[in-house]
This record gives C-alpha cells, sequence and structure tokens, in this order.
C-alpha cells in the first residue's frame, strides 16, 4: 500500500504542490491542537489519508514539516506586512496597513498562525524558538516605530503610551485566532479596518 | 515516606488552606502548560513536593483539582466583575469597571485563568466544556450589554458596532495571559486602565 500510493506521486495523478498545501493545512491543523511533541508523521499521513511512505517522499520529517507550517509562515508574515506598510506615507496609514495586512495574512494562513500561537506553550526546539521570537520581536518594534511616527507627527495624541498602544493593536490582531471563524460575514482584513477606526477615533460620542 | 507526609497535616506542620493554595496554584501551571490530558497526579505531587498520598488527602482526583482551579475561578471571576459594574451607575463607568475588574481578577488568579484559557484547545471533558462556555456568553452577554446601553445614552457613538467593540475589549484583556509577568511594573488592572482610556477616546491627536 504504501509503495502503490508513493507511486501515485510518480504517476502525477496530483500536483505535488497542491499536495504539499494539504499536507501543510492538516498538520497545521493537528500541530495546532496537540503541539509538536504530541502530534506523529503517522497521525499526519492518516488525517491526510495518504501512507507514511507517501508522507516522508514529501517531507523527510516531522521536524521539516513543523518548520515549514510555523516558521516558514512566520517569516513571510513579516516580510508580506512590510511591504505593506512601505506602501503608504502617512503614519496613520502605516498602521491600518500594518493591521489590516496581518489579518489578511491571518486569513489566508490561519492553521499555521494557529500552530504557532499555540506552540508558545509547549515548543521544545529552543532554536525554532529563539528564531522566532527574534523575528517577533522586529514585527512588534515595527509597529512601535510607526506608532511613534504618528505620535511625532501630531496624528497620534502625544500622551499616549507608544508601547500600551502597541500592545492593544496587537491583541486585538492576535486574539482573532481565538474566535475568528472564516464561514462568518465578516472577512478578517475587514474586522482589522474595524479594530483600527475605534482604535483610532475611539468610542466616545463627542459633542 | 506517604504515609509520614500524610501524617504532617495530621500534625499540623502546615495549614491545610495553604497547602490547598500551593497545590492549586502548582496545578494550574502545569494544566496551562500540558492540558488536562497531559497532567498527572504524580506530576503535580512532585512540582509540589509532596507525596501522592498526601495529594489524594487533600483532592480525591485529578478531575476535582481541575475543577477547583479553572471552573471555579471562572465562577468567581463572574460574580466578582458583576459587583464591581453593579457599582456604577453611567454605562461608561460599567465599561471601565468590566474592564479593569476583569484585569485584577486575572492578576489575582492567574494560572487559573491560564490553565482556562489553554483549556480550549485540549478540553475532553464536555459538560466541564458547555458549562465554561454557557459563562463565558453570559460574560460576554454582559460587556455588550454595557456597550449598547453607552450607545443609547449617547455615551458612546451610535455608529459603533457594539459586538466589534465587545471583541475588542475582551483581545485586550484575554490576550493578557499571553505576554503579562507580574513581576514588571504596571499591575493588570493599571494596564486596563490605559486600553480603556486608549479604546474610549482613541489614539488621534484633536485640534
Amino acid at each position: 500500500m504504501d509503495s502503490s500510493n508513493a507511486s501515485l506521486v510518480g504517476a502525477g495523478a496530483e500536483p505535488a504542490s497542491s499536495r504539499i498545501q494539504q499536507i501543510m493545512s492538516v498538520a497545521g491543523q493537528i500541530f495546532a491542537k496537540k503541539g509538536y511533541d504530541g502530534t506523529s508523521m503517522r497521525e499526519i499521513a492518516e488525517a491526510c489519508d495518504i501512507s507514511k511512505a507517501l508522507l516522508y517522499h514529501h517531507f523527510k520529517s516531522k521536524e521539516e514539516i513543523y518548520s515549514r507550517v510555523v516558521v516558514d509562515s512566520g517569516k513571510r508574515l513579516y516580510d508580506y506586512v512590510d511591504a505593506q506598510v512601505a506602501a503608504q506615507t502617512s503614519p496613520t496609514e502605516k498602521l491600518r496597513a500594518f493591521m489590516v495586512s496581518s489579518a489578511n495574512y491571518f486569513e489566508e494562513n490561519r492553521w499555521g498562525w494557529i500552530a504557532a500561537a499555540s506552540a508558545f506553550w509547549n515548543e521544545t526546539d529552543s532554536e525554532t524558538r529563539d528564531e522566532r521570537i527574534a523575528r517577533r520581536d522586529r514585527y512588534e518594534h515595527q509597529l512601535r516605530d510607526i506608532l511613534q511616527e504618528a505620535v511625532d507627527k501630531g496624528e497620534i495624541r502625544p500622551e499616549v503610551d507608544v508601547a500600551m498602544a502597541g500592545r492593544l493593536v496587537l491583541s486585538s490582531i492576535n486574539w482573532m485566532y481565538r474566535w475568528y471563524k472564516p464561514e462568518k460575514q465578516m472577512k478578517a482584513g475587514e474586522i482589522a479596518e474595524a479594530y483600527f477606526e475605534m482604535i483610532f477615533e475611539g468610542l466616545r460620542l463627542r459633542d
């Protein structure tokens, strides 16, 4: 059974790239629920309805899948957000772009994001963890720089604590992994737009 | 060794209540990291540096500890927040009280809170889960009622989406479990005050 399944790939029954996408998506869901240690190659193969041999044909180890799903997904987030922010001129528009592009990215890579978010408590490979935390720090600093620029240019009130404002913005985006359902009416990017509007303008009715 | 440790309690070497507090706090940390299924009574006993017999002297099962740490802690949150909100008259002050009291409660019950938050992905007992979700719904509805009242009384802009504003407020509080360190300068309640001020007044500098 293993060999016949493996030969499917050779026969080109399905493009490898869509198979790889499927494996990464399914593995992301399992990593998200069970963590790295709690997930086995066998479980991933079964959930994909493929043989272990075929799984190993595409990925040489569980670590490689995890790395592709969680680590690479994190790297691409920062490149993507960077590009969206760089396309804006005013710091307020940069803030909006930061929030909306982060949310869009989350929507496109939901299970990788959730796996990365859940990894927080159970990640064991300290090198992966250090790398991920260093990237996370850069991302958070980018946000603070945008907020500070907005204060410096008179777009944000000078009494606003930039570090706290950054926490608030990130909380709104980060918490989405816990409640957002793509099948519901709003897209993640629209939710981020609404958050941006509320945080920037405030809830208060002014006379 | 089991029996000599167990007899310590009988001899009153340490008040049971502080021992129970210790067990609940330690167990909360382990549940937070490993989930209910991944945690054993043996592990809790070892982490408390007590015998399993002594642990069973205080709690008849892992389920009982989990229930005390996670479920009871959730129940007390809602009672506590309810009381703080009820002491306010204006909806804006109710919103502030909701946020600050939730954060204060989180600070006092941090590991139980984290265990409950982490349980989201791995809780197996569906009865506990249903009960917890029903309470969570009441809590979220209470917040929306406060926000709707604030709109109705002209304290919050009528174009604000009350459901989205509720999500934003809860995101700010809920995400704290992932980054808040009690040893740092600000208390959780002060952070919630700062969030309230930013969300209510907005970041924007007005002429």
